[in-house]
């Protein structure tokens, strides 16, 4: 029976066998390591020339970076550090070899390591950020699963342009056009009508001629919808989900944040209660930095970080001007020409991870706003139905997970946040 | 304070709000009967002359079918039935009407309620089987992150054709031309290199201009993949799985499935082992009963269920004929022309919801099968750099979530499983 390197602490004094691949090798006059990978960890494998077999001798000179090798050994403790173990190697056996494998130890350029990256997923910075991007998804499941809300997932393929055809990519659904879907929001509102709590949590798309280090083509998105929730709601639930998901990735992805040298000082302060801005507040502040900037205007990655620089938290900025912001929002009744839309910009300078607020939820209004966009009514009968059948306030917010993994990382992109990027001008491997 | 439906049990005699949507009402002398739903669940609102004020009885009068309503009340036990509750109703406010709501009790064609679908999905039927859906999906993320697996999500984007364009969706990723992913499991072979145990579950693409009970276009599959697995290790694996996912299923799930009138008894009994049998046991089977079978053909819907309903558990049959699998099949070196692949049939004529087997590992043999099977190499260069460096054996399956689902709710057909179906001939809404 084989064993995981995460499960040696279980089997001290034990002769085992592992299945992995090396990740280096030393020699250091009689003694031979093999440090060995084999996904759940690394391990020291050390070979001593009498303790081991000659064959396995023979087969440590040829080992070469990923050389895919089988060790029968005895797991024993590191003798000074606590928690450490290794293993002393009886047979070590060659299973396939890997000649002149691409990325070594040494600095490669980004170019490279993107066309490589089936392969350098295997280098232990890769391992760590996959590790705490898994965690933050678990983390977003459990969240929203403890608190009754129902999974209720958006389709990809969506038969209408809900805010514009520009940034959509189209493909041809049989005799159809269709797009492929940048939000759920729209078909989340309908089944908050269902189930009253609900989310999705999927791919999403967008066709942006973009290089920038904030934006993927294909990006992860979770989105809760709640029915009866008004924009204030909506911030408490943020609040609690974002203090959440960072306190626990914090705590159970130590190790990864570590090997990242992430500074765990500014994860550890993200606590609710978050900052709330209006928008002219945010906006004053912008304008006295930033003096090209008009009070009116959305926001630049630049402006959030001179609004986000203030805090030590994530900051909401609510009530947007309602002509920045979708057709769906709902204005404020109380303050004509604002939007009940809230987002929250992340510390550090990370931008933007959740935007959300209250939507439209009069027909009249919403018939209104279809018109002003110039967006077809025809397109919209089933979402103007959850409005036409018991009417209700309802809000939520879509959390984008590469930047939620790039800001907990402290990584300067979000290329390395997800296996696969795709990016403009990256579709490969 | 709003109070949930899902929560009254623990609110016994105190005055709550509750906020929801009407699903029926009945009038019983100077009794007015309300059934509420909240998303969270249904409850009785009794509204008595004297009890509650005239403005209520007033607004009962107005009630239709999914009006939005205000209740402040008392929350009581049932007088009879154990853990139902009911609301003795003070107030009673609309809060939005609902006119000519389109779906009543009295049955619908199937195109009117996918017409529908947003609609249809506020029924207690459909609430049972989203709910069901979720925990199915909890599941198999549980039963993976409880065993060491990383989740690592393929691309939807896809720059190669692995089995060929035919069943593919196309579209035009900027200046390129790309695909809608069909299964993540070449990229699992290179994430388990990398971290060992890994799976993939997201949304998968067929274009296939059939209309079966058995299909949609767009759905979601879980591809877990583990290095140095072999088709028996896989099976193993695959049989944990499944019973895991049906027992917590009936165990969390048993008033939803009662709702669906599912034969219970089915269920209980879906625990390993599973029957294995070879391909040619299972083709001799079907020969029996199908004279126009041909031994050494794919299984056709009706085969499968010749060979399931033998078994009141899931059957597996492994070593398919290698002519009728994809070129990454292993081919077993004590049984040429035989793959090492294996499938597993649900009970009850739901035929196949796991493919799988073991993979190809010598790159000799996989850049034969790829000339064979007329694909273009460079495509490939990613997938066979996966065994250029550190190559080994390797297994994994997909699980189809609809299909699943349909066999665990007992459902005729797999569009009720998935909260928006796209099938051929149906993309709205």
């Amino acid at each position: 029976m084989r064993s995981y390197i995460s499960d040696l602490k279980d089997k001290v004094g034990q002769k085992i066998t592992l299945k992995g691949w090396v990740y280096q090798t030393r020699s250091s006059g009689k003694v031979k390591f093999l440090e060995l990978r084999d996904g759940t960890g690394i391990v020291p494998c050390i070979l001593f020339k009498g303790e081991c077999t000659d064959a396995a001798l023979e087969s440590f000179e040829k080992l070469t970076q990923e050389t895919s090798v089988q060790v029968l050994g005895s797991v024993r403790k590191h003798p000074k550090h606590e928690n450490v173990y290794e293993i002393g190697v009886e047979t070590l056996e060659v299973l396939a070899p890997s000649e002149n494998y691409p990325i070594s130890p040494k600095d490669h350029g980004t170019d490279f390591l993107m066309e490589n990256r089936h392969l350098w997923i295997r280098s232990k910075r890769q391992h760590a950020i996959l590790r705490v991007r898994h965690e933050i998804i678990s983390a977003i499941r459990d969240f929203f699963d403890g608190r009754g809300f129902t999974l209720t997932d958006a389709p990809i393929f969506t038969p209408s342009a809900c805010e514009g055809t520009s940034n959509l990519f189209e493909t041809k659904y049989f005799d159809e056009k269709m797009y492929l879907s940048q939000s759920g929001q729209l078909y989340m509102e309908a089944t908050a009508a269902a189930l009253g709590k609900v989310y999705c949590f999927g791919p999403t798309f967008r066709a942006e001629k973009s290089k920038t280090r904030r934006h993927l083509i294909e990006f992860w998105m979770v989105e809760p919808e709640v029915a009866f929730n008004d924009m204030y709601d909506n911030m408490d639930l943020a609040e609690q989900f974002v203090e959440y998901i960072v306190q626990r990735t914090l705590k159970n992805r130590t190790e990864e944040l570590k090997v990242l040298e992430r500074d765990l000082s500014k994860l550890e302060v993200i606590k609710g209660p978050f900052p709330r801005l209006h928008y002219k507040e945010a906006a004053e502040m912008i304008k006295k930095e930033n003096p090209e900037f008009n009070i009116g205007d959305d926001f630049g990655a630049p402006d959030e970080t001179i609004v986000s620089s203030k805090y030590d938290k994530p900051v909401f900025v609510h009530h947007y001007p309602q002509a920045i912001k979708a057709f769906y929002m709902k204005e404020d009744p109380n303050e004509p020409g604002y939007a009940m839309g809230c987002d929250l910009l992340a510390t550090e300078g990370y931008g933007e991870i959740i935007g959300g607020g209250q939507r439209e939820e009069s027909i009249a209004k919403l018939l209104e706003k279809i018109k002003e966009h110039k967006l077809n009514e025809k397109d919209f009968q089933w979402y103007l139905d959850v409005r036409r059948f018991g009417s209700f306030p309802h809000s939520g917010f879509g959390l984008g997970i590469e930047r939620t993994v790039a800001w907990i990382c402290g990584l300067p992109h979000v290329r390395e946040t997800i296996p696969f990027p795709r990016l403009y001008g990256r579709s490969y491997p």
